[in-house]
């Protein structure tokens, strides 16, 4: 099969994804429910894991080297840890042809950017993209072609991004059936580090709270509030670290919400527990 | 219809549920369908919605009258807010017959047997009851007969309980299908001051945390860490007033578990921060 686009209506005939886990092999289940590539690549370390890919029909075809795939790939998305997005993304864009877009599918996106600086070759773009979907689970088993379905996707964007791959990007995405919101690689950081890291660091904190000698006592209230505290450790400790600051701020922002609650427990206030207990369940009731 | 044992397979022929909202509706839904009582009769201060409850079948009879309920019953179930309990099991006992048994369905206990102490008449006994089941929704709309199926049930018992009545109370919520837990109320209000009372505080404070502007930006990760946030303000800080102690040492161990992951973070030391999410998975899939 030849990579050169024979469908018109394709914006880019071969897709690499990089690392066919839950978010990559949702990716691909979408991409050929939605037919939008000619062939899709998936590239990455486990031989197995990729050949039992390719035997449920995620993917065309199967490698472990990324060299190879970015030569005939028009889109390459990364959806590996964030701690190796960046060094992904180099080791491909010299091997791609001009005009290829690179992308990715991870929760930080400042510290990617500024590792990959002005390094990529005239005519090779990255553009950053963060699909606002997930699970604890992991592992393309998990695939689901919907995931993406009514989700928000953040495309990042730079002032000197080229727009077009920019807007190519974005498409895709609305193809997946995402609604896409564009912003700057520290807006997306500052947002996620409030909606999605601090609660799985206080998820964690609390999921290590609680002693074993209480495990019968959790009910529902317990498991739905810890739940995320499930994901993988490697993953997590990268997001955390790639967004210190910004996670620390939120954490000083939560901090304060808690010693207000705690202050109003202590002197027995009932009007601002009240009061405290309302606000959140609006803000709850909102989402 | 006679409120004597007619059936001598049945523990409490009348079974009386003040409060037929969740967890009222749900006992009253899981007698029927379990046929465990004769009669069920339904207390309430709101007319209309009991007049429902009867035409939906989950009750055979409704009054705004307590006494009266109380005189005609062999089991009172007090559902409603923890800080109405102790008031309404003491209103009921004075009109009961001997042999009568009162427990309820609230999420502390210590508070609820200090207030009744040893006010109850000869023969009429309280025995507190927790199922560890329930929903942020209220309302008996959504009465499951299976609510308490599989789940614990706290029964709470002081030295001088009659054993008796602590074992009927026991049987009943076998008979609904939990499994009972007996220990004493302050044991019980240590452990779900942990594993309840703290999730929602937690819960709250981090749906507080929440900035309007990145609203658009919560997946699955916030609205599960956040759900019971949605639960009634006027419930909670009830429940929280009535066990300050213990949810404050609580709130001391989470925040002391956050105070390590801040440090980790602000240290960057990855070792420490991947060990702390490590054993956070383990204890959250050890549930």
């Amino acid at each position: 099969m030849s990579s050169s686009p024979s469908n018109p209506a394709v914006d880019f005939p071969t897709i690499t994804i990089v690392g066919v886990g839950l978010i990559g092999g949702s990716i691909a289940a979408a991409v050929n429910q939605r037919k939008l590539a000619e062939r899709v690549i998936g590239v990455g370390r486990n031989a197995v894991k990729l050949e039992g890919a390719i035997q449920t029909g995620l993917i065309d075809e199967a490698t472990e080297d990324l060299a190879a795939a970015a030569a005939k790939s028009n889109l390459i998305l990364f959806c590996t840890p964030v701690d190796r997005i960046a060094e992904g993304v180099l080791t491909a864009a010299s091997h791609c042809r001009p005009g290829t877009v690179l992308s990715d599918g991870g929760s930080v996106k400042e510290s990617i950017y500024a590792a990959i600086g002005n390094a990529l070759p005239e005519g090779v773009h990255f553009i950053g993209a963060h699909p606002l979907a997930g699970s604890e689970k992991q592992g393309f088993e998990f695939s689901n072609p919907d995931l993406f379905e009514g989700r928000v996707c953040v495309i990042t964007q730079q002032a000197d991004d080229d727009p077009d791959a920019v807007e190519r990007i974005s498409k895709i995405w609305r193809q997946l059936g995402s609604s896409v919101v564009n912003m700057s690689p520290r807006a997306h950081d500052e947002a996620l580090a409030e909606t999605s890291h601090l609660p799985h660091l206080v998820a964690s904190a609390l999921a290590s709270t609680l002693r074993e000698s209480n495990r019968d006592f959790t009910a529902s209230g317990f498991r739905d509030t810890t739940r995320i505290a499930a994901g993988d450790e490697h993953l997590w400790t990268a997001i955390f670290q790639a967004n210190t600051p910004a996670l620390i701020q939120s954490l000083d922002r939560f901090e304060e919400r808690l010693g207000v609650l705690r202050e109003a427990l202590a002197d027995g206030n009932t009007q601002k527990l009240q009061q405290i207990l309302r606000d959140a369940r609006l803000q709850r009731e909102s989402l």
